[in-house]
Parts: C-alpha cells; structure tokens; sequence
C-alpha cells in the first residue's frame, strides 16, 4: 500500500570531520522518500526551486516516488540548510538556513496522494502538518515527526494535531523536551496521553523504543563502525519503518517492532555515506542481509 | 564456581530526586557480592571499620559470601562516599569523599580465595588491583572495572592491568576517554588492543554491548520506570555477569551474550531502590520472571 509524505526538500551544505559535501540534496521528506521506497510506493508533496538538481528528480522516478505533488517553483531557489557536526556526531550546529521557496509553500495533495493509506507528516510546522491532514481522506495510519523547534515555539499547535494522529517518531531529548521528564519510559507514556495510539523514541546511535497500549519494544542499533554523515537519520528512520507497515499493510504489534527494527536498518544504511548516497545504492538483499546479521548480533 | 571480589566497602550518603539515605552500605565490591551471589560463591576482599554495620556482614553471610578476607579495623571508619544525583540521573556529583580505612588498604587474599576459579578486581586503583593478580594462582578468567580518575590520573598503572586481565567492564563514556574516539565500536577495538580478550561497554539506560574476537553482541537496558538510586548500577552489573558466569563455568559466546544480559537485568533490579536494598530482597525467580519479560520486550 502507499504512502503519502509531506516536508521538507533541501539542498544541504554538511561539514563532518570525515569531510564534506555541498548542494546535497537532502530535507525530511527527501531521506524518507528514498527510505521507503524501498519497500513501498510514496507520494511526495513538497516544493523545491528550479535549482533542484534534475537527476535528484529521476532518482524518486526510479525508485516509482509519485511526484505529481511536487511544486517546482520557476525562478525559485530550493530551501537551503548548512550544518558542521563535531567529533561527537550526535553535536551540530547550524551553519545556514535559508527557506526560500519553503516559505510560501501551502501542501495541496493530488487527489491521489489524498487516497494513500498511510500518511508520514514530516518535520515542518505543526499548522502545515495539520493541514495535510485536513486533506487525507480516511488513512489507516498518521504517523509524525517534529523537532525541538516546534516544541519550544509551536506548542500549543503541536499539541492539537497529536490528538489526531496514530504513531509519533521522537528523538530521545525531544521526548523529553515535550513530556518533560528525563525518563524515556515516563515521557513516554505522557505522550501517549496527549493523543497518539503509539510512540517511537529513536535514541540515535543507542536504538529505538516502541511503546503502545499493552505494548513496549525495545531495540538496540546496528552498529555503525564509520558514520559518515548522520544528516537524514531520523528521516530515514522513519521512512524504513513506515516503508514496511505500507508493505505489510498491518499495524499488528509484530508488524510495528519489525518495523522500527527496519527503521533503524536502513538509518545505518543512511549515515555511511552523504546525503542520500548511501540510500540510493542500498538494495533489498543488502537490507535483508543486514537483517539477518543484525538478528544474530542480538540474539541470545 | 567462585568468585573472588576485591574493590571498595563504603557507606554512602545519597540524595536523590526521590528521598535521600544516610549510612547505606555501598562501594564497588558490595554491589557486585550482592549482585554475584544470586548465581554463585563470593569471596569478598576488602576493608572497613569497627563503624560498618553488623547486620550487613550478616546479610553477606547469608549469601554464603565468604568474609575470610574482609579486614574489621577496630576504632577505624569505614570508607565515605556522599553524592547527589540530578533529575537526570546520568549527573550527579560527589559532595564528600573520606578514604579513612580505605587509604591504607592493602589486599591480602586468604589461600581460598587466592584459588578461585574467577577473579572481579573493582573499582580501586590499578597498583592495588595489580597486587592483586599477583596473588591469585591461575584463574580461569580475570575481570576488570575502573573508572575515569584512573584513566585520567594513573593511566600507565592502569594499561599495565589491562595486559593482564580478560575482560573489561566499562563505562561508556571512560570508554571513549580511555580510547581517545567517540565511536564505541572504534572505541572497543581499540580498547581489546590493550589486552582484555573482551570487553563489555556499559551504556546505563542504553543497555550495553560486548566485543571480543569474531565476538559482538548488543542488548539494550531493560527499561526501569522508577530509577530510585542509579549508585552501584555498574557493579552490580558487573556482579551479575560474572556471577552467571561462574556458574556457568564456561566462556563460550553463548554464555558471555547471556551473562551481560542477565548482568543488565540485576542492574535493573539494584536501581530501584536505595543502596543494596533492592539487591537483597531479589530472588533467583524474580530474576528469572524478569528475564522471561525482557526475552518478550526483544524479541520480534
């Protein structure tokens, strides 16, 4: 079944002490694109300017990325963001951030990326992710994504549309940050209580934790020996995980922990090169192949 | 089969966000004779005063924890440690520490316990966990625990042990001081380069992970909601691990993934309540209730 994503597109200037990449394409909706399409079809709505590299365009194509939300603004420059990470790569810092073409953009869905039955609203303004939802026509699951920013100056719109959605991807101090509390386990079951069905806390380099209603999973990460550039992990994340919930088209508790499990899978896959450049060379038998290795790492 | 601990006896004076504690039993070796004697014989090497509460002693005799090498120092105090915890329990800071009998502690192992099979030098400085290797008579695995005063204070002493010992318990972060990169994976080849055979890396909340030759396993924590006192966590991990072991008796990978696991799950038993209290009350079903669960929390 397919996927409807909405957020944002960028073309990315990253600084890492294993190098550095500039004009990347890269942006939230862009990572989980590339993530899920690996296991299902997405609709991705977004705009970019006309300075969007067109082989970014025909690797979606390939990948069958239905592209008929895809504003491409004549004259417009693309959102634009620039980061240096530390040594200690869960620290960044912003370098530039320009919005460009980002600024006026208004999420109109085609009528059949509005049909998808299952929607990822991406890192973007809570009002914009509310207004993808006023769009959906009955999905089987919402998930959502958000980010410190929202948390401290978006909150109270933040808060309403939790209450309608299904499945929340958090990072860990974002957690926090919202149910303030520093304990993962009581944050959260207070984010539970502010709406969604279920809750993903993604612990980076540390592994994920699943938690639902009689349901918890928690599951470590596959090592990454030589990240490369930790840009689009959440995204990726989250799109492997909802990549395989469309694939299956369940939300069985089995279903979700094997999907944050690949969630996590294909976040390793995204952190060992730049941009999207590890993700566009993953395939389905290096994905099942991890899979298998990454059973035997944690099995006892 | 046994174990001989050697490491600190303290009383601890503790405040956390959840009440405080004067006068608790605590210190390296304590935890980790509490923790090891679920699974097996403890020969417990160390010193306090004439202060040191005659019901603890009793406890540990209940425990079949042999005391032939445990010095009472008549009219002298027993080690103090105080420390306050943050809300963020991964933060606390030392408010008071007095060596007292502690400074001029010098190991000497009784004929038994020099003879064990399996030898846990805790947390004390590398000369003294030195002179301990020099007293015991061909054991069959040598663990180590140290801690970030060591590595920053008496580095050369502390490489010396490290030649001579199989396996390292550490801490995340004195992983990644000890050898010099963020990256754990990195972190523990380098570390399984200064000699241990294996290496576990403690990660708290995170769970931990275990490396070796064509060895690597990765668990995460079993989630405990209500962290009442974080003090000893390691050493009590430390005590479950190679207390499995020595039950064990064996080496194998299957048993050392086992023995981290179920060192995760006493850990997760000695948090939840002020110093030993937890450890004490815990018996061999509830850590095998517990493991049943965490299996269930894993698995997928």
């Amino acid at each position: 079944m397919s996927i409807v994503v909405v957020g944002s597109i960028a073309l990315d200037d990253v600084v890492t002490q294993n190098g550095s990449i500039k004009n990347a394409p890269g942006g939230s909706s862009l990572f989980f694109s590339a993530a899920a399409s690996l296991f299902a079809p997405v609709y991705l709505v977004g705009v970019v300017g006309d300075d969007f590299p067109r082989e970014e365009i025909e690797f979606l194509e390939r990948r069958q990325v239905n592209l008929d939300g895809l504003s491409i603004i004549r004259g417009g420059k693309t959102f634009r963001w620039a980061g240096e990470y530390e040594i200690d790569m869960n620290k960044r810092r912003t370098t530039n951030l320009e919005l460009n073409v980002f600024l006026q953009f208004d999420p109109v869905l085609p009528d059949n990326a509005r049909r998808a039955p299952y929607v990822f609203l991406g890192n973007i303004g809570p009002q914009l992710q509310m207004k993808v939802l006023d769009q959906v026509e009955n999905p089987k699951l919402v998930a959502l994504d958000t980010m410190e920013c929202y948390i401290n100056d978006n909150l109270q719109a933040l808060k309403e549309v939790l209450q309608r959605i299904d499945l929340l991807f958090i990072n860990d101090s974002e957690a926090q940050l919202l149910a303030g509390t520093p304990n993962l386990m009581n944050a959260a079951r207070k984010l539970l209580g502010m709406g969604p069905r279920y809750v993903v806390i993604k612990k980076g380099e540390h592994g994920s934790m699943l938690f639902g209603d009689n349901l918890f999973f928690t599951v470590p990460a596959y090592p990454v020996e030589n990240v490369i550039d930790p840009t689009g992990a959440g995204d990726s994340y989250a799109g492997g995980a909802m990549g395989y919930i469309a694939m299956a088209d369940l939300t069985t508790p089995s279903v979700l922990k094997k999907a944050i499990v690949y969630g996590g899978l294909i976040a390793s896959f995204s952190v060992q090169d730049f941009s999207l450049n590890a993700l566009k060379n993953t395939t389905n038998t290096d994905i099942e192949q991890r899979m298998t290795e990454f059973r035997s790492l944690v099995s006892f």
